[in-house]
């Protein structure tokens, strides 16, 4: 009954495999060069309906989110995203380290940047004027820090304030497939075409052993990521180890499968839950977070029986709330002991 | 006939292993507090004969270069290095993006650097004169980019110098165990007790998929290192894809074994080439690497049969010189036939 | 009538027979090894009551806070100010660009830090753990933006919440000589008695042309100051065209001079104006600046009398606000005919 | 009998008096919105023939030169200069701190880089290939750190080289002045003419306080320089400060007078020096600074005499070597006495 997070858990057979293979196949060129690394291009051209995509693997979430905003944000210039975004509360300034910029909070209900809020920051007089940092990126976490998922409208809304001002707009997508799972649409309608200039689609919460792929929907801004990749120390030579994971993430649909299985047992689990006295979400679960009050009797009786979970910040007092998190191997028997011991106590 | 560069080869067996094992062993938690990576640093201290060591799994060599520098110099400092220091002749700027320092090349023959010319040039009387770089890291390439290999007296004489002026000495081991194997000491003699301060060890051209692990035999630095690494965007959430590779790695001498065998191959293609008339090596082979001037038709000939290997450049006009790197995995029946095809030119 | 800001003004007869002066005294050491640095910085010791401060002259303000800042913060740490506050508004990343540090934005009334905000946000487990920012930096403006000043208690709860958890105390003293004049206090009880560390002193707005002093009160993080000051471009090699304006501007009062007659002007002009109808104001007016709400009538008179002063937000739908300014020349007369037109209107 | 440095001796009066009359003047814009900034800005127009060129000033010549680079070279980028520019051998990572490109040095006689060398280093076929810093710009010093100056055509055969592969030709003119006196060629002549594309121009060692001012003639790279000197803490409130003692400096060709008598000063000295036994000159004397050996009981009897200067570092053994600098208020009859002391002894 692990349900702590989904990077502790470990990797997809078809991923393990797929990685195996890659690796006794002899001699390729290094750096990228090599087969898998094409394939998961034409992959996501495909998945996104865009034949003009680019697309440069990377290890770490952190480096996809930071290398993909230096190639947006001078250093003079400002990032716009939620506080509780992880390029903002957390990555110990990896953010300020790789684009020079300034990081500005924009709250919001829920983990999602209030688009009025967006707007009015970004209406400041201050383009074009020394003194101010020039805002120049949104980053939008999809699914957010809180569970969330953004609808394409919502998106929407706030890459026409970030667009009407040249801004370009990235998402953190570090669990994108869970969101994507969550609102049924396709790809395309959840980044591009809801105005997305910049992805950092993440596979490793969600079945693979490390690996993510910073998406450009626009060449423009892409220029530079080869250079900044390198300079950052994340260019693999033996680039397989990434390409090979994300071939079989995003082959026969793996990364959505995933993602579903997740989401399913999130919501068994919330559902499960939520009749219980005593417990309540702090926020809507829509994608494999949740975050719940649970009463201090069924938290020990868990605890006692094993079950593995985050505590969660709350604020009202004498509350104590908790963060669970499914994944693409949490297993239905674990849910249904951990609901059974819930109900118990 | 693959000699092109042992980063473009796959993985040992024995490591592709180990991680497929260790990505199908459920849940553990993340961030490098799992059991591999206290079993990798509990190996290399071992193995370093250091119980005290300190050590921290990346993915890519050039990270494992610039975050152990940036623990050593102060954005005021200045590093000494050869002119054909993979952190001064390429990694495009990672060097002065991770530390702010500034390079300083100091020349000398096979790659290595001139002991009189660093003694000269750490006399200058530059310490706490605000105008100047102030001396801060040695950083020496073991093997070197020349495929020489400094013999552990080499090293104490540069630590040496280096030491009385108060500045650390690093090693970028990316290819380490060739050059033990070449040596023949301790891990221990051919670092720490030769006065290296902190050293990036290379697994990946010796068999690994990405790994590398910097270790600092003094505390000291190290402290910074964690910090440091997220804010690169190089702390992996599933750690155990570097500490499964390394730990496999150092198992049973595997490392050594892979360094080995692949010195032998070099050993063989030399011993064999350079009977044959016509051609010259630039630089002592003593580890993995061979760079030798090849008569224009049994270049031919060769490329004809398919062998594949890089141009390098030669500084004497009309003479064509190649670089031929052998791996943990090259087959002597490649080098024997590379050898058959070129006598026979 | 000009109140559009001190930094408009010219500067002090004094002050500029003393640059004229120094400028006409041939040879001297360059660097600042000349005797007007060290009388600048004896001048400080004896002001400050502190025997063992250390004083580094510079031309620009947003140089003093940053290079003071990075000081105290390493490139993983995190700068505490309030939203208003230069560092964080204005200044164009050069607090990110300097220091590599984060900031973190802790509200409250009248441009101040609430100290129960801080207290909070220093509280977090954040400490010592790799994902987050490391509280490095508590930076607070005296005057404060608002025109508001900080007494010393209210600095002491600032400085006790940040020295319990090893941060540092950064005063940005763009105005604090007129803090100092309106408080009454010693110099020494507004900064290190209350808990301040180091001092960014600023002249420039209150008579000089150019020039602001960093004032480390603790020698420990100084050692770095003039390593990070000439990699800045900061270290000029005439220092004496700063120290002989902060000679002239630390001699028999003339600082606290200047901002007592700008206090006086600000002073008069509010006792005149919130007599008006239709007139309030934004905050206190404890320095030399006034926040206030005009009615359009009164603004257009006097815009058509000539008057100058900026606009500024206001909240409150329907009200305009405007800035106004005083400095150490504004004439008692320009008050007094600026008051007659807006009663008149 | 001051001969230590230029920047050891005071200001021309007529530019003390110029800041004096510009600190009286009483309010004006701020930040360069002000008449003498726009004065000096049209009389470099004028002066360099170029109605379309911006200037910008700034303090210190540090910030000159590496604001200006920051300009021309992205944070992959390589900064080509001889190994004794002042931005390379001096200024304390400054430029590395500024620009993030890295510094490549290409020697060359008489403190002059060797137009071969460079050609031979701008021709590796690293463009465009990630894993080398970029070739981006070539930074030439007017006159040298050996106080030999560039012909125009020397300048045209580098800039030639440069612009074949898209780099930018940044001239660090600290002593731009001293070098035209030499010359004898018209200012554009000397830069844009010879393929300059920006000019840090000194005043600061020509008898200003402290002032520089950054010329861009072709506006392209032009377009950053006012944030990144903001974000550098290098914009100056009360801009009046560098821009009143510029406008003197350029009016009625003051600049090239006070550059004309050190010069002649300088020519002065040398003709009587080398005139004596034992004597002998390290680099061709072309501008203001002498580097020359002096026997050992010349230097003792001049330094009895109270003559003030420089050692400086001689290759031959046995030898000592001296630097001598004239200025602009450089007394014949200090060149006089000083020569009849060596004379003597």
């Amino acid at each position: 009954m692990n349900f702590r997070s989904d990077n502790e858990v470990g990797a997809h057979p078809l991923i393990i495999d797929a990685v195996s293979r890659a690796f006794r196949a002899g001699p390729v060129h290094s750096y990228g060069a090599d087969e898998w690394t094409q394939k998961v291009e034409q992959r996501l051209r495909d998945i996104f309906e865009r034949p003009d995509l680019v697309a440069y693997p990377v290890t770490v979430g952190t480096a996809a989110n930071v290398l993909a905003l230096a190639c947006c944000t001078p250093p003079w210039g400002s990032i716009y995203c939620h506080p509780v975004a992880h390029i903002a509360a957390e990555e110990t300034n990896a953010t300020e380290f790789y684009t020079g910029g300034r990081l500005v909070r924009i709250d919001g209900p829920s983990g999602k940047i209030d688009p009025r809020k967006l707007a009015d920051a970004l209406a400041q007089p201050v383009y074009g004027v020394v003194h101010f940092s020039q805002p120049s990126a949104v980053s939008v976490t999809q699914a957010t820090e809180h569970g969330t998922v953004y609808a394409p409208e919502e998106i929407a809304a706030l890459a026409t304030s970030a667009h009407r001002h040249g801004l370009k707009m990235h998402m953190d997508g570090a669990r994108f497939a869970n969101a994507l799972s969550f609102i049924g649409c396709t790809p395309a309608e959840l980044t591009w075409k809801a105005g997305i200039d910049v992805l950092s689609l993440g596979a490793t919460k969600n079945g693979a052993m490390a690996a993510e792929v910073v998406v450009f929907f626009n060449a423009g801004p892409a220029k530079e990521f080869e250079f900044r990749r390198k300079r950052g120390g994340h260019l693999l030579s033996k680039m397989r180890l990434l390409s090979s994971q994300l071939d079989a993430y995003f082959t026969d649909g793996l990364w959505l499968a995933n993602a579903r299985h997740a989401n399913t047992m999130a919501r068994r689990l919330v559902a499960g839950l939520t009749t219980l006295k005593g417990t309540s979400l702090l926020y809507a679960v829509d994608a494999n977070e949740i975050f719940v009050v649970l009463p201090a009797h069924m938290h020990d009786a868990l605890q006692e029986a094993g079950a593995q979970y985050h505590p969660w910040p709350s604020d009202r007092p004498g509350e104590r709330a908790f963060r669970l998190v499914t994944a693409f191997d949490t297993r239905q028997e674990d849910v249904d002991k951990f609901l059974s011991i819930a109900k118990a106590a």
